[in-house]
Formats: structure tokens, C-alpha cells, sequence
């Protein structure tokens, strides 16, 4: 365990989901320039599903990625910018764009099991000089085992960094302890992770997470994020704080940046929420794209649709493989009917 | 560490804080048959500082406890009833009422130093059959030997369980751990934890405290209470079943009780919310009675009530002790004019 801790605000990026990506850029220099004078390490300004996401598939956001980072950057004095990118999404084009507005680190994201799509965009990012660091995502998917085989790719690809990515929110404390305990065991870079709350666990998992060797982590203000939301990063600066790690952002800062400028921004409804669909996802470990489809076809087959959420997340389904739901709800009915045929045998 | 855990649901007793203690006896009544179909261990009933709490002091209550009693005794079939009592606040009166209606377990609480105020009130509980629990309130405000001695106390004077209770939502993970840990250690009897949410730590530290061997714990349906709330025990009981602990209540049926049941009885004021206050009373650990004063006294003398609520915390103030924000607000001020002053002669 280090005490040293680099902390990064997702406001402007995971954020920007609970706001269907629709953050103004003067709104985004706004919360930067507040994020800034509390001394956060690192903001993270991007499309939610990165650059070039603005799109049909992922929502169209109200600005392009130009535009937000020329709103942010005059903002930023001590505070670094960082940029999101997926392989498949965005391009080495966005990528080039981003360093020449002047971000300093290019988070690069793929699936838990799909380290090796990375390495042309590591490779990229480490040519033109910027600090790269690696994203694993929807890491409650894999072993600990499995995770530090992908870890040790990007590695190798020449990340700065790997972060387990608790993407549904899915993950006990003793899960982050044993992924995030491995790979800083075993790694010669630094470990990050991040939180979603599904599980209220946003804060708890976070702190399991340092405890276990990870030195940098993600939190967005208000917790802002689809569903249930992210570790509220106000809420970390103070335990961080109170714990006795060695931080550099501002409590009373970060609050303001929060209550102040954020909260203002933003309706009641686009505020993280930890009700039963947000649970249930991160019960089943599921991906907030399904939730939607499986209410639908629940109410066709009678079929109550967190079962079939259940079920689909014991087959470790990851987002296109939609079409799955409907086997299932089938399945389920179908089992049930024969478990009620039976029982009306048995009581002849 | 044992794995079966035993529930108990505080909606309808701490989550009366919430609701400013206005539930009617039919709301009572709804939300008790929800959680006995949902096969909740225990669900306490009372005002939200006990029996006796309906007061011009402590609030007055939509309706006398006899009547919340009567309301909700029907709807219980396998879930126990439990009653809160504070001494001084409760008398034995109140005890007999309970026990006449059908209350199967009582608890008494005191502050975390003084269990010595409740012998007579564990003796008479005891002498008329009942189980007795023993909660030890503000407990982030006492060390682990401290609490154990308070709960030595307490177990001879006949308690089945005490609880430490984290009022102020003050604790760590690591505090959790020390605390309960020590007396599940040393006790004969079983430990229990009550959270709050003010450091987001509702879920996290309640499986700090099992895993330090509690085994009973407590929870509100959407984590309803003062401020930022209790443990979300619908969250709750996902959690536990995810991570193997034997629980007796169904997951699916205390999300209904959830959202179908309560949420429609709440304004989203009333719904719990951790926001820049609340977050200050846990980081700092104060009682939410100093809130409102705090920032009264701030304004006068110019000082961010926040460093007056962190200078209360360390002088570990308790509830009565209102008169000292003053005293704390004219030192900051002093000393900020007093460093002012100074920095102006060396400017000189």
C-alpha cells in the first residue's frame, strides 16, 4: 500500500451519459475551471463512450470533442486532461486532434478479454510522447488470472497505467481486492480502478482498491454517471482525506465544485439513482443496454424480467448479444409451465 | 466469521427521521405487510428517537405508538417486531405498552460512553421475557476498548446483542473493522453494526462489520433517514446473497417493498441524499443538530461553517452542546485576524 494517490474527475466524460451527452462546452470549461482551483490531479473530457462516440449508436453529443476541448483547456492550470478513446470507436485522427489541443494522457478502453485490440493505439500514444493508460473493462467478467494476462499486454504495448474497470458496478470488495492485489503485485506499472454503485459499493470498492495496491482513481462529482452513477468524487477526496492518504485535491474545493457548479447544471432526473434497475444490473452484472429489451420481453412471456437478467448475467452476456433475451425469457417460461404442469400431476 | 446474518429493517423507526415522523399507521401498516411477505428477519417500529420521542422536543409524531403498534401487528406473520428505547426519553410505561401489543424484541440505546444508565431498563426487558439489544450511539466517538467496556456492560445487565451504531456515518471501513471485530471477539453475545450513508460507506462498511463477525445487522428501504440516510436494505440483501451469507429475506420482495411500497409514500425531498451537509457531518462527525446553527454562526462571523463543523468534531462536542459553535466560530475568526494582521506587518 502507497499513500500517494492520484485522483481523476469523469464528470465530463462518464458524466456525460447522465446528461445523454448534451454538456455545453461553456458548461464543461465551467466545471473545469472549478475542478482546476480545487486541485484535482486529472480531468477526463470526452464523449461518454469516448471520442468519436457522438454518433447514431451512442447519441450524438452537443458539441464536438474540438469544441470541448478548446472550451476546457484554457481552464486548466496544474490540472491534467485526459481523453478517452475505444479502439473500434475513435481513431488515431482523434487522437492527434486531442494532443494538439493538449491533453496529456489518452486513456485507451477495451473489453476485459480483448487487450490485444489495443496495441496500435498504444503504440500511437507512446510515439507522440503522451502518457497512455489502460482501461479493462466490465472486469467482474474475468478472473483475476485472466485480467492480469490483459494487464500485462498493455503493459507491454507501453501503458503508464492499467485500471480495472468495474463498468456494471458488479464487483464485492473482496473481488477488487483480489484483481486489483494481483496486478499491483505483479505489474510494474501503476493500477487504477473504477467504480460504478450499483452495488452502493462506489466508495467501499474504491478504498478495498487502494488498500490492495492501486495507486490512481476515478470519481465523478455527485457521483454522475448512467444509472447509479460512479464513486461520488467529493465523498472520496473526504475519506481519502480522513483515512490519511496523501491527496492533492481540495475537500471544501472539490464540494464546491460539486454543489456549486455541477448541481445547478443538472435536473433530478439525470442525478445517479441507486433503485432497482441499477441494483439489479449490478446483481446480474449485466450492461445497462439490456435493461430495456428485457422489460419488454419479460411482459410478453409473463416473466419477471430480473430473472431473465439473472440468467443472461450467469451467461456473461456483453452488449450486441441482445438477442439472447428472448431464449431465455422462452426458457424461463417454458420451465416454468412444465414445473406447473407438473405440480397439477402431482395433485391429481 | 459465521455466515448467517440476521435483518433488521429500520424504515419505519429510523427512517421516521426522514418523513419528519409523519407516516400514518396504515403507511405503517403497508410497508410491515411488504416486508413480512418479503420474510424480513425483524422490523423495528417507533418514533425515530424512541418510544416517548413524540414531543415538542424531539418532534411530534402523525400518530402515538400504540396505534403504529396496533397498525402493524396484523401484517407481521414470521417477521419480529422489535421497539427502540432510549433511557430518559422512554420509561418502563412505554416497555409494558410494547410488550402488551405484541413486541418481540426491545432495544435500548444509550451514547457510547454511558451504557450505565441502562441496567434497570435491560432488567426489566429481560425480567418480562423479551429480548433485549443494546445499541451504543455516536460510537466513532469512543476507542474499540471503550466500546467493548460499554458492551461488557451492557451483556451483564442481560443484553442478547449489542450494536455499534455509526450515528454519524463518521466510521472507516478500518473503524468498522476494530471496533466490531474486538467485541465479537471478546463478547458472549452477538455483535451487531448500524450504518449511515454520509461517507457513502453504508453498504461497505456493514460488510466490514460481518466480515469482523456481526452477525446482525441493520438497514432502511431505500435507505431512508436523516440526511444521507441508513444502509439501503434492498442494496443490502442483494450484496449478502451475492457474497454467500445465509439471509432469510427475498431479494425480489424487498425490492418491492421498495419501490412499489415506499417510494410512493416519499417526496423526493424526503428521500435520502448525500450532499455537501451530510458529507460534513460524517467526515467531520457531528450531529446533525449543530447543521443549521453552524452556518447561522458562520455567516456572522464570516467563517465557512465547514472548518467550524471540523473544529467540533475534534472537540468530539454531543448533542446539547449547540452554545459552543459561538466559542469555535470567534477563535477561527480571531486567529484568521490575528494571521491577517500578521501577514500585513510582514508585508510592511
Amino acid at each position: 500500500m502507497t499513500d500517494e494517490v492520484r485522483m481523476v474527475d469523469m464528470t465530463l466524460r462518464d458524466g456525460m451519459h447522465a446528461v445523454d451527452h448534451q454538456f455545453t462546452p461553456e458548461e464543461m470549461a465551467d466545471v473545469a475551471a472549478a475542478l482546476d482551483a480545487a486541485n484535482m490531479d486529472v480531468v477526463e473530457v470526452s464523449h461518454g463512450d469516448g471520442m468519436g462516440g457522438s454518433s447514431i449508436n451512442y447519441g450524438f453529443a452537443a458539441a464536438d470533442t474540438e469544441e470541448y476541448l478548446d472550451a476546457v483547456v484554457p481552464e486548466l492550470n496544474d490540472t491534467e486532461l485526459s481523453v478517452l478513446l475505444l479502439p473500434g470507436i475513435g481513431t488515431v485522427e482523434e487522437i492527434d486532434m486531442a494532443i494538439d489541443r493538449g491533453a496529456d494522457i489518452c486513456r485507451v478502453a477495451t473489453h476485459v478479454t480483448e487487450a490485444d485490440i489495443s496495441e496500435d493505439h498504444f503504440t500511437y500514444v507512446k510515439d507522440r510522447g503522451l502518457e497512455a493508460n489502460g482501461l479493462l473493462m466490465l472486469s467482474h467478467m474475468a478472473e483475476p488470472e485472466r485480467i492480469l494476462h490483459e494487464a500485462e499486454l498493455m503493459q507491454e504495448y507501453g501503458a503508464d497505467a492499467v485500471y480495472v474497470m468495474d463498468s456494471a458496478g458488479a464487483l464485492l470488495p473482496s473481488d477488487v481486492r483480489d484483481r486489483v492485489g494481483l496486478l499491483a503485485d505483479e505489474l510494474d506499472i501503476e493500477v487504477g480502478y473504477h467504480a460504478h454503485n450499483n452495488l452502493g459499493l462506489g466508495i467501499g470498492n474504491t478504498l478495498a482498491a487502494l488498500d490492495a495496491g492501486a495507486t490512481t482513481v476515478d470519481g465523478c462529482l455527485r457521483g454522475l454517471g448512467a444509472g447509479s452513477g460512479n464513486a461520488q468524487i467529493e465523498v472520496l477526496v473526504g475519506v481519502l482525506d480522513k483515512a490519511g492518504y496523501d491527496i492533492n485535491p481540495d475537500f471544501f474545493g472539490v464540494m464546491d465544485a460539486a454543489e456549486d457548479v455541477l448541481v445547478p447544471m443538472i435536473s433530478d432526473d439525470e442525478m445517479p439513482e441507486l433503485d432497482n434497475d441499477s441494483l439489479m444490473l449490478g446483481y446480474a452484472g449485466v450492461y445497462s443496454s439490456f435493461l430495456r429489451h428485457t422489460r419488454r420481453v419479460g411482459e410478453k412471456y409473463d416473466i419477471d424480467p430480473r430473472e431473465i437478467l439473472v440468467e443472461l448475467g450467469e451467461m456473461e452476456v456483453v452488449g450486441g448479444q441482445e438477442d439472447l433475451i428472448t431464449d431465455v425469457a422462452a426458457r424461463l417460461a417454458e420451465d416454468r409451465d412444465a414445473g406447473t404442469a407438473a405440480e397439477a400431476a402431482s395433485d391429481d
